[in-house]
């Protein structure tokens, strides 16, 4: 497709942000020209890497046009919902707006941060956390983001077939993003039904199926 | 004033979050009635307090016409930002935009959610961390994501007096809501010359010098 040259998206295959992003342009209609970065490796700490990024966190997005280099993808999203409004992912009403870009906060920034690479070596390494120690971290991190995001769902009248009405917005691809990292670590949270009706639909979606992780470059086999 | 009347801010003294939307309203001309909710006493999980919030988290903030509870500190900026444009505190690019964006939420959301109280309180009852090892993990952050901050500004050519060429811009109030914090636990980071250059531009407005978490209901005698 034509804006397949507009961008460059620097990418591993199961970083919840950059998944994000994934979503936000295939929803677009647009395409970006993916960098594989290998976190595994420590390639996002690499000197070249850390030119783009110095925080050295993934997505970095390139808009070819002038070589800007953006980063954080709730940023970045934005930024493609600036320059291509439609289809919109945000609604057309301020209260609208907050609400949804709230629920998509509560998610990228309330809870995945708590879960990323450098926080499980800093707790390996300075607080003797076990892999298994890690796992109840990440496990007690999704289900109170989780069941926060349910609490919230349950109770707003403006829910809808989405999280905000019928039309997919940013939550929804937040929503989407910290469920399929779950499934990358095989963790379930109980107790959110809203929550599961909504994945049922946007997994549904060939927008959101096309990012799954297990699809990505780099990406290993999927369990059985 | 009156727009006093206009909102509702539930708030804490030292949360960085709720100082990012005292700072927002003061630079817009606008204003709110203060609902203290004391953090050291549980009152963020009271059954009331969660019934506005269900995630536990300040500030909470009521739009009174119509009753509308916005969470999240940078949604809330957003909504003043749409319904209150002037004065602006986002470039009028979409690019520049992304920048500012991009700068917010490297410390609004890969560097403060770690430092919260659930994780302090979480990292006590299962971590085993002592307030030494709290004290580390605080100090770890706050450098990691300060130094990564200072490295942006000081390669970018946008940076001015401010983050973002020479207006105050949500960038700037992020930073601010951070080194704020710092404050309250003592903590400097050392090495950020540019950061302490534009931090020194916000403290000697109005808007920000008010802001100061240890001017707010609720707040300990400042430490000599």
């Amino acid at each position: 497709m034509s804006d397949a040259a507009a961008y460059e998206l620097y990418a591993y295959w199961r970083t919840s942000a950059t998944y994000r992003v994934r979503v936000a342009l295939a929803l677009k209609g647009l395409g970006a020209e993916e960098r594989f970065v290998d976190v595994d490796k420590g390639e996002n700490r690499s000197p070249e890497f850390l030119k783009i990024n110095p925080m050295g966190g993934l997505p970095a997005f390139v808009v070819k046009d002038g070589g800007a280099v953006l980063t954080q993808s709730l940023a970045i999203l934005d930024y493609l919902e600036e320059t291509h409004p439609e289809p919109a992912l945000l609604p057309a009403d301020a209260l609208g707006r907050a609400r949804v870009r709230s629920l998509a906060q509560m998610l990228a920034a309330d809870t995945h941060p708590l879960i990323t690479p450098r926080v499980r070596k800093y707790l390996a390494a300075e607080g003797g956390f076990t892999p298994d120690a890690w796992k109840s971290w990440q496990r007690h991190w999704f289900t109170t983001g989780l069941q926060a995001f349910e609490a919230r769902l349950a109770a707003d009248r403006e829910t809808g077939r989405f999280c905000h009405g019928d039309q997919v917005t940013i939550a929804d691809i937040c929503l989407a993003s910290i469920t399929a990292v779950m499934k990358v670590f095989d963790i379930n949270v109980a107790g959110i039904p809203t929550v599961e009706r909504i994945l049922a639909e946007c997994e549904a979606m060939p927008a959101f199926a096309a990012a799954d992780p297990f699809l990505q470059t780099g990406a290993p086999e999927r369990a059985a």
